[in-house]
């Protein structure tokens, strides 16, 4: 039996999860991937911020000799859907009963600010105990502004999250819950 | 005298003309952290995608030992202004009479008309013969469109474009453009 729409699919289904990607962000980029070629949304993964201290040249072009990771101060997806900015985080924990905000940097945490002062759409994407949630930018600023705590509790993450369908194509359709609460 | 909010004011202005940042990129650059110091816009750059293909660990952090520069398949600057979802690409030419179109990547010329189509705000900042012009995304591919040659005429741009006031605060004031011409 198939529910193919249906969001509040078991997320316990072993064949579905058998299947599932290694990692969160693969699972994005294929899903963004497959809404481009359908010609849905135009969202990309920002490449990560990297220094270059050293480079050297190659018949094929400028190698990178020696470089760093530098810390993002924005969110890692953004682009255009529906003639809308929107922007997300997507992080996994193996923690089970919290989401620690330790992955998420002050920098971010501003900036999800401005983007909701300034209409955008913004939200996090939560992987923990193997299911993905959609939680809002704001509900999350929400949750920082009056807990004093260092981390969400999973409980909130479900009373306020919004669960993303694990499927084929999208691999996450985290654009389904977009349109129910965004527009 | 000054000429505070003077778009037509002379580029020849040798005071303005010498203290010149040294490149686009930089100016554009302080001009999107001016913008977003008085929180009108929140533009960035987005960090031009690497591959990296070795790394080793240090006490500061994970290092890259070899990288290469990967092809951009969007442009270089993207955010939210106004609600609205904001892109461009800023280009340098040395060339006089025009612009090769071989700076910008069949890629990129495919995903502003994605841009376009769905309703986002996209354009070009052009840098040539020392005056900076915004040329907006649907007269960029309406000239493709129309033309077989592998670049755009000045003539064309002077026509189009809009030319961009260089400043103190910001560098290059593009948004007094988009102003005008989008809101």
């Amino acid at each position: 039996m198939k529910y193919p729409n249906n969001l509040n699919k078991s997320y316990k289904n072993p064949l579905t999860y058998k299947n599932r990607g290694m990692d969160l962000e693969s699972d994005l980029n294929t899903s963004n991937e497959y809404y481009r070629d359908i010609d849905l949304a135009y969202i990309y993964k920002k490449p990560t911020p990297i220094g270059v201290t050293d480079v050297s040249y190659s018949p094929r072009g400028k190698i990178i000799d020696r470089g760093f990771f530098k810390e993002p101060s924005t969110l890692d997806y953004n682009g255009l859907y529906r003639g809308k900015y929107i922007e997300y985080e997507a992080k996994v924990t193996k923690n089970r009963t919290s989401f620690p905000l330790a992955n998420i940097h002050p920098h971010q945490i501003k900036h999800i600010r401005n983007i909701l002062r300034h209409g955008g759409i913004v939200f996090l994407i939560i992987r923990i105990n193997g299911i993905d949630y959609l939680l809002k930018g704001d509900d999350f600023i929400g949750y920082i502004d009056l807990h004093t705590r260092k981390s969400i509790t999973y409980d909130f993450i479900k009373e306020h999250g919004f669960v993303i369908k694990y499927g084929l194509n999208p691999t996450l359709d985290y654009l389904e819950i977009v349109n129910k609460i965004y527009f």
